[in-house]
């Protein structure tokens, strides 16, 4: 048996973790409902019990309509968005595949890194930061070599741009190609439609525009990807992700793979049930409206959004920090005065933009009313002060509310 | 901006989920103290909010107190056990490196094909699931290669084996290679000295011995660990699991990796605090009495355990099903009746072994006697018993009060 012996450290002594209230308009983590909370906080019951393979199945149901697809193979990933985004590329691609990444910010080059390092042959295709990809320069590449997969960022969360979908999937099926696409920012926030759009994967995040703390991330796999997979020369690199295998957990077999996130797995079936409550399309209305109405004050306040209005998310609005203003000095304002977190940018955005989310439970009319309040006197505390903004943002709900 | 299509699916329309109390008694996950339940169910904050950071440093201390190591490597992985394990292998691991794999059940043949599929060129080292690995033969596999890493389990889930681990670093450091260590089942029910005891990479869970849910899994590298991965020709071939630049953010710069599973690391840092607040020998010392008590109640029924007295874990204890018994009509008869659960064995122990977890917050004189009387009640249900067992297992506790 194994020995004890005298240990080296003292005993740390520790109270109780307190978090401080805010209310998260950053890019995420967004504001989770105490509905969720509350679900999450239920007993921890095993990973086999009938019960819980209940729980799955709803969970796999309602995934399957916040992504509007058919596809069997739906379910949340073990880890964090960026799990997800690993697990698409990683389960596709065997090294030496071609694949065509679509890059606008952070996150696309974050798909082209892990593409990279699971050994493919990429094809980069860039945008500037805070503009959308261009369309002919997305066909050109996939033309120009025999991709396997195609891979883009729908809702880039690094600088605010809504990037256009539409007939994308046929053109990537033309050339016998996968489409993957990051809906981390986008599923529960704007259109998404998984079959109708030939996605054949999308992933997303279990906080941002669903609702639940960050931990799992919603992912699905069409049948041709599936087909893809199943066809490999070589296992997935990555045992933990390897989907073949997870099925075995989460489809009718119920073999244990890894022990599933319990509590986790509660507080996103109670942020998806209360997405289903209100119906993907008032979902979307509510999110665009509380953007319209956030941006009319940016407006008015004499700020400026970085993205055209075309290319704008509705879940993260980003705002050109102005040149006599200190990003850090405004941020630290609201989260001190106001109890309000935003984000700055990032890479070459550091202190020039801020990302402002609006997703999920935070995406509401009080909400937009209390930043726009707090951002004006933060900005009057260096000397920026060109309106207060609050009547813009009136003026957009009460024309909603008349219409 | 994206089109709105009609959707195919109607909307999904269900109620909270309440999941049934249930009395954990498999190898995982186990029992949650209500403190960590509420902790967890705290306002979710910014993954870099300052009262975050203050957080994770506080998991940080209380990581190193459980793994009793100096390492400043130490955080938790954002995924399950597997993750943790994966990412020992995959920092460590480039393709065509030797690892000698220690393999006596599930969880070591799972290091194994983890080590397969980040490219290495394995030596495997097997026992017979029961059995502890013999020393003599990891001594010859390491002398008959290369290898970069020796990997083993410490406390083998599937089988309820201890592997003793005294002059193991040493071993395998005088061979230039480094210890990786699977201590999912053993941290926080049975002695793990990090430091003391050699070991480069060691990896548990948040559940089991810790008494958090699953879904996160602490890490430790040694110094010896860092440089070899900061030497690396290659990138880590997982992107999410990287620790070169997951330390970019638990470390000092808090530069943004993935956002941090924020209430499940509320939910670790309380159940580490309770942890604290017991000590780690008091808590090692209340498993093996626990252990003691349950198997002095099994051979007073007439059952039988997996494993010879020295290798037996404290915190899954394996009982062999008697022949005339069907395994899981009496899994079904403790969930039913007693709602407790226990487990059934994997892979060739299917329908042979039970695997029975007292562990973190399960650990209790109560639960002991519960089990035991629901127990008999079950086989005896099947025609199955040779006696009560309860005045057996409450004799060992006599016995400790009275010392």
């Amino acid at each position: 048996m194994a020995e004890t012996r005298q240990r080296s450290k003292e005993r740390p002594n520790y109270e109780t973790f307190n978090p401080p209230k805010r209310i998260l308009l950053g890019p995420g983590p967004s504001p989770v409902d105490q509905q969720v909370l509350t679900a999450m906080a239920a007993p921890v019951i095993g990973h086999l019990d009938p019960a819980f393979l209940q729980c799955m199945d709803d969970i796999k149901a309602m995934l399957r309509y916040a992504f509007d697809t058919e596809n069997g193979m739906t379910l949340p990933i073990s880890g964090t968005g960026s799990a997800g985004m690993e697990a698409s590329i990683v389960n596709l691609v065997e090294p030496g595949d071609e694949v065509v990444a679509c890059i606008g910010g952070y996150f696309g080059e974050r798909m082209h890194e892990m593409a990279e390092r699971a050994g493919a042959k990429t094809v980069p295709v860039r945008a500037e930061w805070g503009k959308s990809i261009d369309r002919a320069q997305i066909e050109d590449a996939i033309r120009s070599c025999k991709p396997k997969v195609v891979a883009i960022v729908s809702a880039e969360t690094s600088t605010g741009v809504w990037q256009d979908l539409a007939g994308l999937g046929d053109l990537v099926h033309s050339q016998g190609a996968l489409l993957v696409v990051d809906a981390v920012t986008a599923l529960g926030t704007q259109p998404i439609h998984v079959d109708a759009m030939g996605i054949d994967v999308c992933f997303s995040c279990s906080q941002k525009g669903i609702g639940a703390p960050p931990g799992l991330s919603p992912i699905t796999f069409s049948d041709r990807a599936m087909k893809a997979i199943t066809g490999r020369q070589r296992k997935v690199q990555s045992w933990y992700l390897d989907v073949t295998t997870i099925q075995q957990y989460w489809g009718a077999n119920r073999s244990y793979h890894h022990t599933a996130p319990i509590s986790m797995n509660y507080a996103l079936r109670e942020a998806l049930r209360l997405l289903c409550a209100e119906g993907m399309e008032p979902r979307w209305r509510r999110h665009e409206l509380n953007s319209r109405a956030f941006v009319a004050a940016v407006d008015a306040m004499g700020l400026e959004m970085l993205v055209t209005p075309k290319d704008r998310l509705w879940g993260v609005n980003v705002v050109r920090v102005p040149e006599s203003v200190d990003d850090a000095g405004v941020r630290s304002h609201l989260l001190d005065e106001a109890s309000i977190e935003i984000s700055g940018g990032l890479g070459p955005f550091k202190g020039r933009v801020w990302r402002i989310g609006l997703m999920g439970a935070g995406s509401t009319e009080q909400n937009v009313k209390l930043l726009v309040g707090a951002l004006h006197k933060a900005l009057a505390a260096q000397g920026f002060d060109r309106g207060p903004g609050l009547e813009a943002a009136e003026k957009v709900y009460a024309a909603a509310k008349a219409s």
